[in-house]
Order: C-alpha cells, then structure tokens, then sequence
C-alpha cells in the first residue's frame, strides 16, 4: 500500500501512553501516523526516541512517521486525519486552552474545512465518565461528521526522561462506542482496533458497554485513586496506614465502591459486587500510586471532574446518597484550588482573605 | 516572701505557651518557677530569652528563677513541685516516652518520695478531650496524692527561633477541675490562678465546666483544625477553595460541628447551635494555620487522638452518626502514620507492602 492509501492517525499526548499508542500503530503498518510532541520535540526530532517496551522490546531512536511540535502545526499540513487519538489527561476545569475540545480544536476544524463529507473518529483513550460529552457540546456531530469512541487501556507505561520511555506492563487497550447505538461508531472502532492489533504483542477488543466498562474502572478510581491522592501515599501504605490496618478497606474503600455500585445502578448499569473484593485484592500487595497520587505529588492538576465531580453530578440528579465520595470530592477539590494556585491559575490576596475575581 | 514559702512550679514544654506560662508566673511573683528547656538550653542559659510580648513588653535576656534541661534533672534537685504545668502537645499515640503521663513520671515519682501526704497538682494547659484520663489511669490518685487540672489557653505565642518568643495574641488562660465536684481540686484551681493572675497583662479564669469548654472547643478544633491539616491550608484558602466557595463551609464545617454538638448531647453537654456561626466566621478573615495544619506541615505528630479520636469513641459508645468526623478520622489516621513513618516510629516493607511488626 502507498502512503496515500492509508488513513491518517494523529497521537495527541506524547507521554508514556501516547508514544506506545503511536508505535503499536507504526508497528502494524496500516496508518500514516503523525504524533504531538510539544516539549521534547527538538530531542526527539534529532535523537528520536529510546523506548524499553515489554511489548516490542528494545527501541533507539525511534520516529513515528510523522513528528509535530503541535496540533496547530499538524492541521497546516494538508492532511485529513480519520483517527484523532487523545493521550493528554482530561481536566476540563484546568486552563480553558488545554481542555480537550480546545486541543483537538486546530485538528477539527482543518478536517472540517478539508472535507466536510469525510468522516473525523475522534478517539478518547483516558480516564473517567461523560468526557465524550464536552465534546459533542463543542462540536455538532452532524456538521462536523464527528464520531466519538472510547479507548479504555490497561498499560503500565511512563516517560521517564526526555525521549526516553519505559513500559513495564502489557497494552491492553479496549475501544469501542460511547453511544452502542451509534452503528457508524461501531464501525470506526473496529477499523481503528485493525490498524491497532499486533498479534502477540499488544492486545486490542472491541467494547460494546463502554459505559458499563467506565463505571466498573471508576470502583477504583473514584474512590482508591481520589484516596491515595488525597493522602499522597501508595495504595498498600493507605491500607496498612488505616485504622487497626483495616479502616482504610473497611471505612473508606468498601463503603465508596458500593456508592459508585448505586450511582450506576440509578442509570441501569448493573456492576458486580464481586468486584470490590477483586479491586481490594489487587490493591494490597502491588506498590503502586494510582496517577491522580502521582499528579498531586507532581504538583499537577488531576483529573478530579471527570473521575469524581460527573458521578457525583449524578448521584445528585438521581438522588443516590454518596457520604463517602461527597466527602473526598470536597477535600480534593480544596486541594485542587491549591495546585491551581501554585500552577498562577487562581489568585488569591491574603489581605482580603478572598480569591481574586 | 522567702523564696522557701513560695509554691514550687514546673512548666514542662518550653515552646511559644511554654515560656509566657512561665513569664507571667515570674512576673507574678507568688511562685518559685523552674522551667524545663530541653533544644535551647544551652543557648537559653548563656543568653536567656529575647521576648517581644504584646502583654509584657520587650523581655531581653530574660531567664525564670531556675532553668533545667529535663524533667528527670528537676526530680533530682530536691524540690516538691506543687504544680506540674504541662504546655506539651498530647500525642498519646507518640512514642511511649513522651507521652505526658511518662514525660511527667519523674517529678510525680520524686514528689511522691519526698513527701507522700503534700498535693501535687497536674495542670494540663492542652487541647482535646480525655486527657485528664491517661494521668488517672497511670497514677492512683490517692496513693499519689494527686489532683489533675484543665487549662485551656487562647494566646498567640511562637517560638521563631532559638530562644526567641513572639507573642502576638494576648494570653487568657482559663483553670478549673477536670471533675467539677472535686473539691480539691476547685481550691487547687483558686490556688494557681493566684499564682498566675497579672491584672493589666494577661487574663486568667476559673472554669467551672471545663468539659463544655472542651467540647466547644472541639467544635473548632476536631472539624476546622483536622480539616486544615488534611488538605495543608490556612483555614480561609479551605473556605474560599471548597466547592462553588460554599462547600467547605456547608459540606464539611458546619456538618462537623453538628456532630460534635449530637456527640456531647449523648453525653448530657448541651452545645450552642449558635457556636456554628460564630466559629465559621471567625474563619473567615482570618489569615491563620490551626495547629495541626502547623504540626502536618512541618512533619510533626499531630494530636490526632485527643482532638478527634477520643470525641470518635464517645460517638460510636453512644450510637451517634458522625459521617463527616469519621472520614476525616480515617484520613488523617493514614496521614498520622506517614508522619510516624517519616520519623521512624513506624517501618514499612515495600517489599512485602506490609508494616512491619
């Protein structure tokens, strides 16, 4: 096949995910792919990457196909991009500039003004609930010919100095459409888990219950991610740390999964009790600090809204009683405003004791 | 008067509280003051303390009648101590040694040797509830003659360097019997406000209820300070950064609070709902870190048990629901084991992700 057969796949998000993401795409060899590298670009560009990756083993000086410092960049190029593939975290309360639909923005609207009868596959591979949502707000599906899936990826993957990237865990990534009505949705996830699949290295499945899937994560997230964060502590040490080593489990983990069990179950989505041993149990023994602890400790905003803030929103449209999450969404969201403060985002005047409008 | 017929006083804890005890004893003049300086000693015996004192004035090179490097060195010089004023912070889940009924062992053992029949009096000028009951517990009352003292203390004094005090807030100190029908210990209570009182400077009360006092108190201090500390903040950033700038004071401060009014209901102390008012909007303005913000933010044990622990027993003893203490409870007791892992109180084996025992 000659390059202009294939479809275009731009990576947004050059971290750990989003270069495994561009070279399990490289690797297949049925898309063009362009990948966002904004603050390495210059190291990458001379010196490519050096990548250790259980799934592909030993990789210097790798390229994508194409390199761009920026989305802005890649929409001047000409080319009409079938895959937007996002990476980044999704904050929509961080910088009006950095939330997704302003990202993907210079990408969009270049397709729109392309071809606006050829179909844009804007791809989600991130965390949390109704991030599609945004999305779908900012851009009329219909005008835009957009279609919205979901990736959903287990990947122990980080970026661990500049161009040099470590995956330690295996990819599995799970695509699929966030409507399971949207017939054009379906199709375009599996064209995408096509151009995905490396038989024997990484893994890609189709999900039709992406939202079924979403929650069932969010058992996690929601309630042992927001935890770890908010104490800045691994997820053993916050279970060895709790009350008698069992109040953390039996006090705070336990009571908030089956809140998130009954947040969905008032939307019809039916999660397994089972999981909260499985979500325990894989908790105790892995040293681990889920990325919302990692964010913290960075100083970076975390995904507070999209992990915690839109279940939340619902349980409160369906009157579901959350103690345990409404309590460590309160606590974090104090604790965002103060990332936000340091990150120059929020002002506050200590002489008026007030937040500067 | 001879300095023989003066009453002997020592003043354990030579921090910001520590010294203005101290000070306004001196400058009282009816007491033969021995003050406990542990870090400082040596800096404190060759210079003496600089005190910038809004009740007393520039103090330079101020010493009290005796300086002593511990506890166990003031035992030794042959003194009965009438009163034992104890200005440390009560960490009962501290290391054993410095628990205040170990801290102050050794001059309630030397009293007790040198004259069995004489009252030596324990004043605990410290926060939260209970306190009174881990002296009982470690010393039989009768058999050491002994009465135990509440102090409780509004002032604003700092150590902010070696042998340098800073005392912005001026120093009210209210006395009075743990057990209000102790006779004994009333008069013992009359005795020391004597001692301390210093018309003009300072201002010293008798307390009758010190349990309602100490329950107040905790409507502050279990809800406002524990709050603090957790998202390591000034009490305004906690109110202007909660949820749409209400949700701080809404969803966790005056819910609090209820609960600590519902918690001494079950125990026969009527709080003031109007109390919920007016500590939220002394809050408000003023720009200031309660101490276990303070203790958190320097690595410091925090007086977790006695603030929030203790009031937690009486509300699970009594069947009282207290959503929002109890998650604070569970959080900063994960925090509380961090900090004593950081000073090596406490081992943790990444290896096994387990403590080790």
């Amino acid at each position: 096949m000659s390059e202009k057969s294939l479809p275009n796949v731009i990576v947004i998000g050059a971290g750990g995910v989003g270069v495994i993401t561009a070279v399990s795409l490289c690797h297949r060899g049925r898309s063009h792919v362009s990948l966002v590298v904004r603050s390495d670009y210059e190291h990458v560009k001379e010196h490519g990457y050096s990548i250790s990756s259980c799934d592909y083993g030993q990789l210097m000086g790798w390229k994508p196909h194409n390199l761009v410092k920026s989305v802005e960049g890649a929409s001047n190029d000409g080319k009409f991009y079938d895959f937007v593939v996002v990476t980044t975290k999704n904050i929509p309360d961080g910088p009006v500039g950095s939330t997704v639909p302003e990202v993907i923005r210079p990408v969009i609207e270049s397709n729109h003004r392309l071809n606006s009868s050829r179909q844009t596959n804007v791809l989600l591979v991130q965390n949390g609930l109704d991030i599609e949502k945004d999305i779908h707000k900012a851009y009329d599906s219909h005008d835009y010919n957009l279609v919205v899936l979901s990736g959903i990826q287990l990947i122990g993957s980080t970026k661990i100095g500049k161009g040099v990237i470590e995956q330690v865990g295996k990819d599995h990534l799970s695509v699929g459409p966030f409507d399971p009505k949207d017939d054009r949705a379906i199709a375009a996830a599996y064209v995408f888990i096509d151009l995905y699949n490396n038989e024997g290295h990484n893994r890609v499945t189709f999900d039709s219950e992406v939202r079924y899937a979403r929650w069932r994560k969010l058992m996690y997230n929601a309630v042992i991610n927001t935890t770890t964060a908010l104490v800045g502590m691994d997820v053993p040490r916050c279970l060895q740390f709790g009350v008698d080593k069992v109040g953390t489990e039996e006090n705070i983990f336990r009571p908030g999964m089956r809140e998130i069990i009954a947040i969905a179950a008032s939307e019809g989505i039916t999660l397994n009790e089972k999981d909260l041993d499985f979500f325990c149990n894989i908790s105790k023994d892995l040293m681990f600090k889920p990325s919302m602890c990692v964010d913290f400790l960075n100083g970076q905003l975390m995904e507070l809204e999209t992990i915690l803030g839109n279940p939340l929103r619902i349980a409160k449209k369906n009157g579901v009683s959350t103690p345990v999450l409404f309590m460590l969404y309160h606590l974090l969201y104090m604790v965002q405003n103060k990332l936000k403060e340091s990150k120059g985002l929020l002002k506050f005047d200590e002489k008026k004791a007030r937040i500067v409008e």
